[in-house]
């Protein structure tokens, strides 16, 4: 069902010096699934991390801003099939409950582990499951398993998601590897479902959280599939510090700066990845919105057109119903837009110039644009300089199909 | 397919005096189709109107607000195929160059003429089958015929939408009746798609806008589909002061207050029934949230829930998935709301408290309440005593179906 997305192969993605990855079946909701992850941290690495701006977030999104704070985070522990979310006090004692069984087995404080939950939501979440499937996730960890993590904490996934880079800084040579999950209840705000990426680069602490929050604005938070943000994204950023090159202390610096463009690199990939597996997509739409007068209006432009299920059935039909585009742009919310400045493009062809229908608009040519599995739509709003990219699919009969059916 | 929504009668629908309506087959976009309807309005009435805030507005709609500004409105023309949007220049002159045809005919000025048309966007409007249209259109015109207006004013609604009530004002029997069409891009900000509603009470002109205005606040502008806001959405009242009682100088008189409480009424119902003949729609939604600090962070909220394609899908299945409802409510926009009030009802069914699963909520209670045709979702937000109801349907595969099939 993925567009254009292959599934990861094994051999295509790195190991990050100094990290471990366990994954074990704990039947969390279903038997003979692999729900259960856990990723030791060697000490010294640092870690930092984006969640939800969900106001109703998770209880293992509320446990990971705290345990982030006390700093030297040493280990992870994620489940998929329940959220443990709208679970309320309760919910906090069982994911606190969670970091503690994993503390104890890794003699660490209870501090020094991250909980992870993705799955249904107001259901309790049943602990000891996941305390009886530690054991077996523990002595599954090695170095070389991300593909097994990447497939360990998929829900409505079709395709596991998760991509390597590798660049040299200072002769030393340094390796990024990410994994990801979502396809549905996907509007990230400051991080997706969940995103995690690992390297060995040595980055100074100070720069972590900037680090991250920046990976996930040019990344996680530029997709969409339904609007629906999650109680639960959660991104987090390791690095290992195990390199030998002297440590990153400015995102700034020319390591600093390759060492973003690289991981920037997979993060997209990973971002773009969960919209290619979208619940029932279709096609791979990349909206962009450029003569902005300022990126976040561009955004709102971009964001209105990637959210309306109207331009995203007309995707699926692969109908060139392009005014349905125009109307979204109408209705983003900019009060003092000028309807007579707008320039619409699908990919090479000039669909509308001045807020009307270019007359050398010819529709076969939108119809053949329309059929194509990835599709850019360009808006020109005529007033000013600047330009943002949103990107998300299709809305299909698929999607409805997967989400009355995700309890049954 | 619509819920609970049978078709009018003719004999429910009763004559407004001072007001005659024609309806023909113009073959605007089809053969065989009522897609051409004209209303005559005597001299001495009052018009007012509110519009889409949509910033890409279609023509007509620009049209009717340049004449209204002139006053003495005396008749409209109303076309379906064709939503005369997103056609620039040339959609401004066929706009107006409908206006002359039918003023030519009454002998009229052109700015005493309101155009309207609802269908696809970015086509140009073809006014020479119009103004063709235009003699077997004022040849069916009289008083009673509410039921082919509102027949010729459908697209994608599967039901004609028209009521009528009456009330006493001083001894003076009063008639209401008005008409609507809509069934997808419906999130009216300001109006509906298109809605008109007539009274034969005596109105003064001061009072007009007001009233059109408060109308539209408590119906059209409390319903929502599939959070698309038209381009074309109108909303129009007619007063045609042909009643035998005083003018009706302000809205808080008595008779003031029992016009527009009888005017409300209808004008609701015209709402609800766009709603109940949704797109593919199954189920009737009322989603009340209470509890707030200010109607439009109640208004905000409920919004988010009825446009959730999750929740929406979730209601379509009969799934009581009803997490989604609390992950909407936490990305509505509230920025302080504190997670740990949040109440959910629905129906009379007690699901969430404090934020997290009643603790004698069933599974079966809330599948019971979901397999229901007509459901109330109660948000308790326990910020303050501000409430607001919006009204919204499920999200089928029939959404999907029709939408990406409208065009062929």
């Amino acid at each position: 069902m993925a567009v254009n997305l292959p599934a990861p192969r094994a051999a295509d993605l790195r190991a990050v010096a100094g990290l471990r990855i366990g994954v074990a079946e704990a039947g969390i909701r279903k038997a003979n699934r692999k729900d259960l992850s856990v990723v030791l941290i060697d000490a010294g690495a640092c870690v930092a991390g984006v969640f939800t701006q969900n106001r109703f977030c998770a209880a293992p999104v509320q446990v990971c801003r705290e345990h982030l704070m006390h700093g030297d985070i040493r280990a992870m522990v994620i489940n998929t099939g329940n959220a443990n979310a709208g679970t309320g006090e309760d919910g906090l004692v069982r994911a606190r409950s969670t970091c503690i069984a994993l503390a104890q087995k890794l003699e660490l404080a209870p501090e020094q582990v991250l909980p992870f939950s993705t799955g249904v939501i107001m259901e309790p979440l049943p602990v000891e499951r996941i305390a009886a499937g530690l054991p077996a996730a523990l002595a599954d960890a090695k170095e070389d398993n991300w593909l097994r993590a990447a497939e360990g904490i998929m829900t409505t996934d079709t395709v596991a998601k998760a991509f390597s880079a590798q660049l040299d800084i200072e002769g030393a040579r340094i390796t990024i590897t990410g994994i990801s999950k979502g396809a549905g209840m996907i509007r990230p705000n400051m991080a997706t479902m969940l995103g995690f990426m690992a390297t060995d680069a040595k980055v100074a602490p100070a720069v972590m959280q900037q680090l991250a929050r920046e990976l996930a604005d040019g990344s996680f938070n530029r997709v969409t599939v339904d609007g629906d943000t999650s109680t639960n994204d959660s991104f987090v950023v390791i690095a290992t510090n195990k390199a030998a090159h002297a440590p990153i202390a400015s995102l700034d610096s020319d390591a600093g700066r390759a060492l973003k463009a690289a991981m920037l690199d997979v993060a997209r990939r990973l971002a773009q990845a969960i919209v290619r597996d979208g619940e029932g997509a279709t096609k791979f739409i990349t909206v962009r919105v450029e003569g902005g007068k300022t990126g976040e209006e561009c955004r709102k432009v971009a964001y209105a057109i990637a959210h309306s299920p109207l331009v995203k059935t007309a995707f699926f039909a692969s109908d060139p119903n392009l005014g349905r585009i125009l109307a979204a742009v109408g209705y983003a919310g900019i009060d003092d837009l000028d309807q007579t400045k707008i320039d619409l493009h699908l990919d090479d062809v000039h669909v509308a110039v001045n807020g009307g229908r270019n007359p050398a608009y010819r529709e076969e040519d939108g119809q053949r644009v329309m059929k194509q599995s990835e599709i850019t739509v360009r808006v020109g709003l005529g007033r000013g300089n600047a330009a943002d990219t949103v990107w998300t699919c299709d809305f299909s009969h698929d999607y409805v199909s997967i989400n009355a059916d995700y309890r049954s």
